[in-house]
């Protein structure tokens, strides 16, 4: 067998979900050169028909333990809810050595509902590039989705160092900064940072998808002031997100107590004409803000 | 006197503030000459001294009695809490004839504010062009801000139909589409479109601000899974905000607790694990954006 040339990172990638994660990171395994071969699975035969038109993959299938065959990575990219149930299948089909990872949001569930199906000699290494857009499907990913953004990796503490840093080097590759965090820390970080603003989003379009049907319309007409921020936000896939919310329960509904505290503050605020709270607020905020430009996260 | 020529809408333009929306307006007079001078009033002379060093006007003051001297358009684009000195200030200054406009986001409460001040023969034009970055001050505006989006006006059933007229063809000219709508139910419409999403934007971001220190440095470092969209709208001017929410108060209040409903249906799916009720909501939401996008408001 020839020496690997040095951008080969892993002779044969398993893509269990082809959606826009996994359909950006197929693309950046192409464009680079990062893998020698990419098998693709998805749940459906029409997604499966869209990545195999676009090309995404070497081999398409629908099942998960043929998939698996002789890789010696395989990453989920598919709803939380379809964890266990994937490992459940792909479990006994691993090939020894092989590296299993994941890109879903919420790191003490992933960790819960892989681990105790995969065999011993095969590595599991949880992972979060926290990338995305409003959009899903295969057609939706783009190679540089990634640039620039953080990817979290969550490893157990016993985890083998080579196989977190290979994952570690393909996020890297992808223009990704990498940081390593206990997978309970990150769902409370994540629980903020982006679990809560899409609850509140999805809300606050939902409140408005239950108006009278004129007051909608002009809602829909004039969204430039602040709102269609909001439905861009709340466009995001709802399976996806369904499964990120019961995943991440405790500390979605743990951050949702103190948001709504100090959404009362300000409600009462509004009602008694308390206009120097207001400002007080509102002049704090400013300040996260010019810290995510300063982060360059802007 | 030679016969206007046929870009010039009024003579004397009286602009009282020149934060984002008005040195915008200013930028989008000058360029199309709209009019044949500008004089510009601020509050601050630090302010005066920006506006005069971009050029924004041909005449600076502090002075608001000589700011609309001979003005055939008094343009109001300072903070709603303003409005009644502004307009008491101002009244006995008006040339007869002269229109009264504003671009403030609450129109019910800008009619009540400026209406006894001023004399008879003066029109009051009510308008709210609904644009806006979450940038402030003279500095902060260009031409293009209203390029494509909606400008509302609420005259008065009495109104001078040539005068409202008059307004509605500046704004065109700075690009956008007018809209005539009552008073009242401008306030019930922004309510939802723009003063709840700014009230629920600048709570969260203030509720990531009272987090420890530690977890708040993570969370603007992850913050591009959601959160940042939320920074940047709280990132708007604190003092026009406090304003509004005081200014349109009832309607604010009613549609957040529409708002606090939903959301408290949310999380008790969320605490129960009722994924079906979650998708179904999320899925809902997808069809506004949909609208959104149909709109050409995206």
């Amino acid at each position: 067998m020839p020496a690997m040339e040095p951008s080969v990172l892993f002779e044969r990638v398993a893509l269990i979900g082809i959606g826009l994660i996994g359909s950006s990171l197929a693309r950046v395994i192409q464009r680079d050169g990062l893998a020698r071969s990419i098998a693709v699975a998805a749940r459906t035969q029409a997604t499966l028909d869209t990545a195999k038109a676009l090309e995404l993959g070497d081999t398409f299938t629908l099942d998960l333990s043929r998939v698996v065959e002789g890789a010696d990575l395989v990453m989920i990219c598919a709803p939380m809810g379809a964890y266990a149930a994937i490992a459940n299948t792909i479990g006994p089909a691993l090939k020894p050595g092989a590296i299993v990872s994941d890109v879903g949001s919420v790191k003490a569930v992933a960790i819960r509902d892989l681990r105790p199906h995969l065999p011993a000699g095969v590595h599991l290494v949880p992972g979060h590039p926290v990338a995305g857009t409003e959009h899903s499907g295969p057609e939706a990913g783009f190679a540089e989705l990634f640039q620039g953004r953080w990817c979290i990796l969550t490893p157990e503490p016993n985890a083998d160092a080579s196989a977190v840093e290979r994952i570690a080097d393909l996020w890297r590759r992808a223009g990704m900064m990498i940081e390593i965090m206990d997978a309970v820390h990150h769902d409370a970080v994540l629980a903020i940072t982006s679990h809560l603003p899409h609850l509140i989003a999805y809300t606050i379009v939902d409140t408005a998808a239950q108006l009278e049907e004129d007051l909608q319309q002009e809602v829909v007409k004039f969204s430039a002031g602040g709102f269609r921020d909001f439905t861009r936000i709340a466009a995001s896939d709802p399976v996806m997100w369904r499964d990120i919310f019961l995943a991440n329960r405790d500390a979605v509904l743990e951050i949702l107590g103190r948001f709504d505290e100090d959404l009362t503050a300000l409600q009462r605020a509004i009602r008694r004409g308390e206009g120097a709270k207001l400002e007080e607020a509102f002049t704090r905020s400013r300040a996260i803000r010019r810290g995510v430009i300063a982060a360059k996260q802007a």
